[in-house]
């Protein structure tokens, strides 16, 4: 009912960062894929079973590294309801390493619709009373444009099993001052949807402090990322846009708190695409993974003390 | 490239409005659900195959009345992979029976995250340079929040294909207020949202005026959507909140221009549970859909003339 089990795997590996799996075919390197085709056909089935095997890969090498993964569920649909499948393994297989599962599904919906991703995605659906659980991930992304309709159901949904969820307030793309950064009465537009998740996760606060109402706060706007912190002292981070989409780690520094607390990194292509660089065949690619998160690890390090 | 395939469909049924099928195994008849229990048993698998039998049912007994239907992602998400592949079956059959499909999934995300999820429910994911369809849906729902970063990746998937989507801009639940009603500048938050649309359609405009990107503005607020009407005029509306969530065809009539054009009235639980108030046992769930939705499409008739 709180961030309380992220907080304590990132302190266990003094590791604030998340890795994104962001199942894109053409990051896969060749070996594995020519192997699923050779299985399953060039296809949907083949794509699938390279991606997983990648991802298995990518899971076993980082497990020990970092505290959490974020499939991406957009590159798990594109492939169809095989994705899907394919997406319940690779939250199954990270889980079963240790690792803390962020689906990022960014889903927004209201009442009995939100209720019914709430459980598909965390505490399992009802069929003749009893649940049977499916994607299973500990803390799921969310939408909240529809208002608090859209987060309670979740809020529920995590509760019986303290998991947890992040709600966008300011994302890190260009495009998300067109409405994020409009002034609404005194505030941003963004600000009053942080302001909405610290109202509604209030009493839900763990050991840590943090309610089990995230926020999404891009990479791309250090400074507003540095008055939300202050703003919502309650409120855990997860930051998206370090590396690829130009974040650095002297930019992410103020999403935590003076405990090195409160926030998550995320990193995908720059981890899953690690073996582009090395001048390999992509068989590499664990052992890459595996060195830019620890690269990431002490880059974020020399600015963050996590305690 | 338009709303022209849909306003054409409605024109030759005289019925500008959709039937959702919201999968809730509580939706579906006690005889359809232990048929499947006994072949499947109770659980996932069994749920999926209930349902299935029921939208097949619902398909071809409103096929020739109704000119579209919403299947709602969350509610076969709720059952995991195996509800996305029953989902994938009843695009096709709904589909395969003439209706138009608007896949109600309201994804948001940006950039290539945004394609990766417009391929999978629009034109296809490409597999070492083909195209794969999965979900195959005529339009899908989106929402903006991130901005139009979030909106175009969707507006390139349907050109290629002739179809479309609906952004969120007025939603017809209560909490929509709290950031969707805010002042922002000389407009409220939702005003913004929907010139947003108008604007990125630019260029779009089919035969009956509309452009390709539509928004979802609820039954619920009919001030709203008379505004709204004026404001968008080459805008096409998708109402949800008619019957069960309060809206009324009086207040919906708003959301037509003078040709009975540019709107579509959705209504799920007053037809797919129809046959809960026959006081049968559920054989007759069909009829009772078919019943239901020949009274609502009179019931908009009296306010609205789709010439």
């Amino acid at each position: 009912m709180s961030f309380d089990v992220l907080q304590d795997k990132i302190r266990a590996l003094k590791n604030p960062t998340v890795a994104g799996l962001d199942a894109r075919i053409d990051y896969v390197p060749e070996h594995l894929r020519q192997a699923a085709y050779q299985q399953y056909g060039v296809g949907l089935k083949g794509a699938c079973e390279a991606i997983y095997q990648f991802n298995v890969g990518l899971i076993d090498a980082l497990c020990d590294v970092v505290p959490a993964v974020k499939p991406q569920s957009a590159y798990y649909e594109n492939l169809g309801w095989q994705g899907m499948e394919m997406l319940e393994r690779t939250i199954r297989y990270a889980r079963s390493r240790g690792m803390f599962v962020i689906a990022d599904v960014k889903r927004g919906d209201i009442g009995a619709t939100a209720s019914a991703y709430a459980e598909g995605w965390l505490c399992g659906a009802p069929v003749e009373g009893q649940a049977f659980r499916s994607f299973d991930a500990d803390c799921v992304t969310v939408n909240g444009y529809m208002g608090s309709d859209a987060i309670r159901p979740f809020m529920e949904a995590a509760r019986a099993d303290d998991r947890c969820l992040f709600v966008l307030v300011k994302t890190s793309n260009d495009s998300a001052r067109e409405l994020q950064d409009m002034v609404a009465g005194d505030r941003l537009v963004y600000q009053v949807m942080g302001d909405l998740c610290q109202r509604l996760g209030k009493g839900t606060e763990g050991k840590y402090g943090f309610t089990m109402v995230g926020a999404v706060t891009g990479a791309t706007y250090p400074s507003d990322i540095r008055a939300l912190r202050r703003r919502l002292e309650h409120t855990f981070f997860l930051v998206p846009g370090y590396g690829a989409q130009g974040g650095t780690a002297e930019d992410v520094q103020y999403a935590f708190n003076e405990y090195g607390h409160g926030a998550i990194v995320n990193a995908s292509r720059s981890i899953m695409c690690a073996w582009k660089k090395t001048g390999g065949d992509g068989r590499d690619f664990a052992d890459a993974a595996r060195a830019a998160a620890v690269a990431m690890r002490d880059d974020i390090r020399r600015y963050v003390t996590v305690i």
